[in-house]
């Protein structure tokens, strides 16, 4: 492989791999608008290659499902009747207008089942929340929670205050304080696992017990894509120096992103396909 | 009033209401020392002004039951058969010595519980707890929360692990993700109400509804001075900024300190008193 191509190839696994910012979605997303561009710089096994950096990438974070879930997608698309280079480039487009159309209808859904709210909490930050709160008519007031040590939550804010909602920001601690003053808790998700359960931010499993405890709705809205079919879920430990524990022995921060949320805790899915038919539910217990 | 006394007044006022690290026994201690104190600087009126007081720190923070608790029990202690300045040290003498046998024996009681556990949940940072924690034979691997955004936990963990202990520090959000580890969850409390409801730094409830979810005891260790009788709860709110959230138009950071979390959710009360008997439990509900 050319030096150019190897390099392209590093720097896009290590762009998707340190992105601690970014939800699973757009990660996805831009994992598969990266396949193309390297197909580009290959001049013999492109397709074989092509496979290979779609391997690396869904492996370098397996706990964000929906990357390997989107780029498997755009390896079934490959046409067998085109040159490898269009084919990748074909693949990979089908596979975007794919994608968003999944998003567009997940949010439909997520717009149409809060109509009416007046209050939403949230977790964390997620492209396909944003967008659904965003569309919201009339807007509903947010709660949103920081989510330290990286306040993604911040940024959501941002933008949602930018365009005229009403936003309350709690600390992480303070959701099952407040999860009694809204109509509705609105999550994305990163995975769906083959047993319904969520992937998400930690902290999403703590608000689903306040959801339930005060009987408020918990909505997780994520596209197909994010099935996985997996069964087991092995936290991602990112940077402990994030936490700023004090350093002296005996002290050892530990710094998980991600958590799983079981089934039974969540309300309904709100997604391009009925996500209930497609994992094996636990029966409901409150 | 003489200028000094007034000052010292003021002082120590604004000492117990701006305290935002120290937990509730370790304010309540320090509200009843300052008594004779500030009574010393009295010519006249001792015994009024030094009410007056009591009721001004108590309602200063009125969130922490324990500081009203404690300076109630030093007034009803008031000796009417000595001078006045010689009466309130000596009720505040008295009252110190039977918050600390009030304290040794719910610390005892909780060593006793917690015997044998290798590895303990706490959340924020108690005086109580600390002393229990310290004094596990053999002592168990601790993990705490940071409890943002003041990071009391931080110093929790510097004492223990300053102390030989093993401290794991994790954020607020990661508490789901870890109660499944550990024996037991340990957590004081500012106040404990009528109902047996615990007031006590946000997360509490949080951690509660996960400790009860995987089935790990939740144990409460107070003193019997935090027993406040009350039927309320007003979540204290405190400074904003602290959360650091944007600036800008339609965002307000919300940043309550406390939070009620509910009798059924915990397992044990660990006391100088049977708390049981002092409270109107609710049936428990699983």
């Amino acid at each position: 492989m050319k030096r150019e191509a190897s390099e392209a190839r590093d720097a896009i696994v290590a762009r998707i791999r340190d992105d601690t910012r970014r939800g699973a979605s757009e990660l996805a997303r831009d994992a598969v608008s990266a396949l193309p561009d390297f197909a580009e710089l290959l001049s013999d096994d492109v397709l074989p290659e092509a496979r290979r950096l779609a391997r690396e990438l869904a492996s370098t974070r397996p706990t964000l499902g929906a990357i390997g879930g989107l780029l498997d997608h755009c390896l079934r698309e490959l046409p067998s009747d085109r040159p490898p280079h269009a084919a990748v480039r074909y693949a990979a487009e089908r596979t975007l207008a794919w994608a968003q159309d999944a998003s567009e209808r997940a949010v439909s859904h997520a717009v149409d089942a809060l109509h009416g709210a007046k209050a939403i909490l949230t977790h964390s930050r997620s492209s396909t929340v944003e967008r659904v709160l965003s569309r919201l008519a009339p807007p509903a007031r947010v709660v949103v929670s920081e989510s330290h040590p990286g306040l993604e939550g911040h940024d959501l804010a941002r933008h949602l205050a930018e365009n005229g909602a009403q936003v309350d920001i709690v600390t992480d601690a303070e959701l099952a304080l407040v999860v009694g003053e809204v109509d509705a808790v609105l999550v994305g998700a990163d995975a769906i696992l083959a047993d319904g359960s969520v992937i998400n931010k930690v902290g999403t499993h703590l608000l689903a017990l306040a959801a339930r405890e005060r009987e408020i709705p918990f909505y997780v809205c994520a596209e197909s894509f994010k099935l996985t079919g997996g069964t087991s879920f092995e936290p991602e430990e990112h940077d402990p120096n994030e936490l700023e524990a004090p350093e002296i022995p005996g002290i050892r921060p530990l710094n998980y992103y991600f958590e799983r949320t079981p089934a039974k805790l969540v309300s309904i899915y709100l997604s391009d396909v009925a996500i209930e038919d497609e994992v094996e539910l636990p029966p409901k217990r409150r």
